[in-house]
């Protein structure tokens, strides 16, 4: 029974990411949501990509309003208006102004913004009532922010929101990202049925094919689907000798305790799998398996418990950061541990790590963990629905009291 | 200027989420991540479906075994063998047991499961050397986590994993969902470009479409493009208008600060929309319009700054939680705030509620904010990339030391 963190350090070792030269394909910007770049990208574009303003106002030669003030102002003539999206075609000279809005193109000659509210305007006589601190006063100059040819985006950043509008503004209209992960997902068992197979005595659905599904999408992953695969040596080696040679990690769940029918283990050593981990000191989901193939290429193989809980608890403290560092992102794959007060007492046994699931609230002044009611069996399933959240009871605590911060690792 | 926390009470007291009639689909329960659950649902099975063993072991008669020990072993019969999946055939009488493996069936008679590690078995003779602490040791009773016919999943809760594995264990096959949110979204500007267009001088990308597509999609709603209107108030009149019948929310970045072409408020007005905020004590985004229309139906509206750091951090602080809250979430839909030491000192003007980006880091033992590198005026773009989160800088406050606690919002 290996400790937690131990079991974490492992998988993440064996963990080999995507190549940068072979496990790429290339995607329009606008579509890259949830993706992860694959190599450096750059722009031929400074940002800004001129000099412009940084308000509304009047473009100025600094020299003409240097010693102006409310009772002196300076008196210019506003020879341009020069909206957004349009090219100046005066330059200023002495005594001159140009009307300029938020954005728009600094005009040659000019060399500072005032602000509009500290002026007048008469036709085309423009009243300043104050001296900017200094020339260059709310000018964006060009390149300040990015200048072309350097490195805008690096490799391993996950592409959202943010990336995907930096990657607009620069006109980058195409971006290298890593292919998506494959993940072949099997259930083993002689006693499970479909969702929608009649259910006879002693059957229970699988729900494990259709949560791990789920979360491997979630995990930007595609799961391939093997189904249900029954409690037999022979027919398990064959299902996952189909699925070896087209996905990067397998998830089979069941069959991996020591049950007269928890065959995986023995079956994987038998097809040349190197095992790595047999079980861990965590609770829910102790019987874990964790190998790797070689052959036909590298593959990651987690055999997680049969138990739904156990089999989820298992994807989010472990199979999870695989995946997101399989796929190529280079920072923040580790699992996400926020710090709560717990509202309820958090009991365990004292010799694994202990998981319970709830509620994390994270509003404006309050980090908090409300414990799901009902049993926190593992053979209950019930009241997993609606919680967000694990509570972690460290190795050697049988209960912590409400009130008492604890860490939160969320689903 | 509202203050933010204003400004979010009368947006959320503004939406009005999706109607649970009308709003409605039916979705196959594998296909219902992220979907927000519409009406209550039940099963019609217990759970456990039937009384099951605990652990592996012997299903037992607990009069059989209540007095034996070490020294004196109860001796019993080993009359069936019981795997997963198969329904016994046998009732237990006195003096007998069955092999039963984990979630197995209870066979008649046998009221008590010992554990295999207290026995040991010879042919069909098993010896007991430990008596359970009472009957029904290690069995699950049928109906013990959920009986059949109770509300199983409360409407308003968001669909994922555990969710998913709840539904398919209970063998609801197919359930109802709130269609998504549809998001009008057009940009305003004749500096504005698409990704692909040549940039003359002057012109910029517009990059929120791109991006407030992509946070539109990431909350769970199908943004409509209106792509880029130039700032001339017949044909803004006419994107919006011709928008508002297909979408319940409309995004438009742009046009709503106090330049010579901000002209959204005012046509809103003319087109018969209730302006309720124009704008917020809150940098960057202080120019924000927030409208509802209730022709031909409700529509929220929201005017977000042109500036793309303003934007997004508008869409993230304001957006979507009300995307969030009309798409039928009951609980859960209010900005996500967490606790963290920041690595940098933050500074603010202190008159407006400041948000500075940078990335979040959820480790074992930390939870620490570190501000992006560069320019955090809202000109720049460039160094929101990479970042995942938003620490605040309260009003009246202008200046926050490193390794002081912040809230922080992710983004």
């Amino acid at each position: 029974m290996l400790p937690v963190l131990q079991a974490e350090t492992i998988i993440l070792d064996l963990v080999q990411p995507l190549s940068g030269q072979e496990d790429v394909e290339v995607l329009n910007s606008p579509d890259v949501r949830g993706r992860i770049l694959a190599a450096p990208v750059s722009s031929n574009l400074d940002f800004p990509h001129w000099d412009n303003s940084a308000m509304d106002g009047y473009a100025v030669r600094f020299a003409d309003v240097s010693s102006c003030n409310a009772e002196h102002p300076a008196v210019l003539e506003v020879v341009e208006e020069i909206p957004a999206g349009y090219q100046p075609q005066r330059t200023i000279g002495r005594g001159q102004a140009a009307r300029i809005l938020t954005g728009s193109m600094m005009p040659d000659g000019a060399d500072t913004v005032v602000m509009q509210e500290e002026t007048k305007r008469e036709g085309t006589r423009l009243f300043i009532f104050s001296s900017p601190e200094s020339p260059q006063a709310f000018v964006r100059h060009q390149g300040a922010f990015y200048q072309a040819g350097n490195p805008l985006l690096m490799p391993g950043i996950a592409l959202n929101a943010p990336e995907i509008a930096v990657l607009a503004a620069a006109q980058c209209t195409q971006v290298p990202v890593y292919r998506r992960l494959r993940v072949g997902i099997l259930s083993t068992g002689s006693e499970l049925v479909r969702l929608e197979q009649p259910l006879q005595p002693g059957h229970i659905v699988d729900s494990n094919q259709y949560a791990l599904a789920a979360l491997v999408r979630q995990a930007g992953a595609i799961p391939q689907m093997l189904g249900i695969v029954p409690d037999d040596r022979e027919a398990i080696q064959e299902a996952i000798g189909s699925i070896l040679p087209e996905v990067d990690i397998v998830l089979s769940s069941g069959g991996v305790s020591v049950g007269d029918y928890d065959y995986v283990e023995q079956i994987l050593s038998t097809m040349g799998a190197e095992i790595q981990i047999k079980s861990v000191a965590i609770k829910p989901g102790k019987p874990l398996t964790v190998a790797t193939f070689k052959q036909p290429h590298f593959v990651l193989y987690f055999g997680l418990p049969g138990n739904p809980v156990s089999a989820l608890v298992s994807f989010w403290r472990f199979v999870r950061p695989a995946i997101k560092k399989m796929s190529g992102l280079a920072r923040g794959y580790l699992p996400e541990f926020v710090q709560a007060v717990t509202q309820n007492e958090l009991r365990a046994g004292g010799k694994r790590e202990t998981y319970l699931w709830g509620t994390l609230h994270l509003s404006e002044n309050e980090c908090e963990f409300e414990l799901a009611t009902g049993s926190h069996s593992s053979g209950n399933l019930i009241n997993l629905a609606g919680t967000n959240a694990l509570a972690v009871v460290p190795v050697g605590e049988r209960a912590i009291g409400p009130g008492s911060v604890v860490r939160v690792l969320r689903m």
